[in-house]
């Protein structure tokens, strides 16, 4: 089991039940409210849970929002992703949105809409991906909507709150700052091309891929360090650093090796005869955090310096070079 | 014009447009939000708006939060709403909820999940409506997310504050106490049947089924007036009385007599031959608040009282009747 993840013994069967769960068509909107609510995390602030016209939070600093929509077919897929997955990254990638502000997450409200015919089963294993990915922080989802829909749709915000800290922006970096990330990159990259190519060579940076993995508290970490600028990478280093080159108005130099590349993403590049390094420096959804610090001393541990800020041009340069955009448009077919 | 609602001169063309708009998908996704947002209203409570990993809200007291899907071709109609009716009404069912706790509403997150064909002026229209909704409540959008998707899928996530009281939920209703509501019901039910059977004969229930106007601030009264329940009447007056009676454990007997029905939809009962007072008894989405009041004295001026609780039974009764159950299953066909 990997650090942070809590068994939950009990609430799901050891093995596949073969009995034939109804639709939630056939349960219907109450009996399925009331077997997923019990499912779902509880927030340490929760003052008042689900069920009332809506739900009420102790909020201490100020409040920190964001929110993340994931689409069948675009997002995720019913056939690469168990339901306890497509919980997990709707979560995930949420409270990593908090904690790229150097905030603290504390609940989610949810809302998923799905055809009538979808087992009710995959609804409430939902839940427990949601509640795996949320308890070891204290986060609860505290309330949301379902709704019938032809495709499943589901939306999460995350509510958060300082801790003593300034919400740390993109846009206040400055020239001659260190920039830096706190994790192995290229994971989900590696684990998305071995899906699409029906290859299983690395099965944990396939694992990352469904289930993103970074350390919740890395972005108050940098932010208690000092970091001017802070964001997760969710879209690629290169493009996500253009973000932050563009908000701050500086340009960033990247060295494409001092990118540090996830040991699973090497291996499956090896195997599969291709440079791992594009996966880093392009692949998205790693959802480790990318900060900029004033000074290299004022790194944390863990985090590995990968360029600097500069005055001597703008945008994203690797290597001395202006990469190809290799964005990614959310309306693309 | 209608109270609480202003005008926002030069915001689009007097005329529809004839050159024709770009799709969505056309359009990219970075270009389509930096069109969108300046359109969207400002939250007074905002420290930091769209654009970064998160917003950031100012927030006294506790939060409250709630939220809602609406999904196109069963939340709305494409040839029934204009964009702008569409973003009026996620807004504005939104505030009532938050107003339903006697809560005041602060921000809104929406996230929007649509057709890459999808004309980029719907888009521009439906934050229109998001504004003209909320602008006159100093509510702003302060994030969200846009997707590709097959149907049109809006989530919306409010959130708000308590000012001085108490959240109000269903549950603290007691026996002899007396129930009342905000406004004529029927309307919104009365709109829905002259557009579903292609007779316009009174346009201002049309119009509050399209844009529903409950008068935001009723909830923060009836708080202020010592109410022991309350929410707002989205699923019909019956349905949603039984849910305090439920959680408050207590019976509701209402009297139909006393029900006031909208003008407009008596007047379109007597055209189409039909009894108007299941529209009102059981007709939704008008959004007015439902509340029980201690005693009659304390019931605000422009309420009306419509029954009282009781521990002679439990559950709902309309003149001494159990009602057949109307309700709306969010995943029926």
């Amino acid at each position: 089991m990997r650090p942070g993840v809590r068994a939950w013994p009990g609430t799901r069967p050891a093995t596949p039940t073969l009995v034939r769960m109804a639709s939630i068509g056939e349960m219907g909107e109450d009996a399925l409210i009331a077997a997923f609510v019990p499912r779902l995390p509880v927030s340490d602030a929760e003052v008042l849970g689900p069920g009332d016209d809506a739900a009420v939070l102790a909020i201490d600093g100020d409040l920190v929002v964001s929110s993340d929509v994931l689409i069948q077919d675009r997002h995720f897929r019913l056939d690469w992703s168990s339901p306890e997955d497509v919980g997990w990254r709707a979560a995930m990638q949420n409270l990593a949105d908090i904690d790229a502000m150097g905030a603290v997450p504390t609940a989610l409200q949810v809302t998923l809409a799905a055809p009538p015919t979808l087992d009710a089963d995959w609804v409430l294993r939902f839940a427990d991906g949601l509640r795996e990915a949320c308890e070891p922080h204290g986060v609860g989802v505290v309330g949301g909507d379902l709704s019938g829909a032809r495709e499943i749709a589901i939306s999460v915000t995350v509510l958060g709150e300082t801790h003593g800290t300034q919400p740390i922006t993109r846009a206040d970096a400055l020239p001659g700052q260190v920039v830096a990330v706190s994790g192995p990159l290229g994971a989900a990259a590696a684990g998305y091309v071995q899906l699409t190519e029906g290859r299983r060579i690395d099965e944990e940076s396939i694992g990352l891929f469904l289930r993103p993995r970074p350390r919740i508290g890395a972005g108050l970490e940098a932010a208690l360090h000092g970091a001017t600028a802070l964001m997760d990478i969710s879209d690629g280093l290169v493009r996500d650093a253009g973000r932050i080159a563009r908000a701050s108005e500086v340009g960033i130099a990247l060295r494409s090796d001092d990118v540090p590349v996830h040991e699973g993403a090497r291996f499956a590049a090896i195997e599969l005869l291709v440079d791992p390094r594009p996966w880093a420096l392009t692949g998205g959804e790693d959802h480790h955090m990318l900060a900029v610090f004033p000074r290299e001393a004022a790194v944390p541990a863990g985090w590995t310096v990968v360029g600097e800020t500069t005055d001597a041009f703008s945008g994203v340069r690797v290597d001395g070079e202006t990469p190809v955009d290799h964005g990614w448009d959310h309306f693309g077919g």
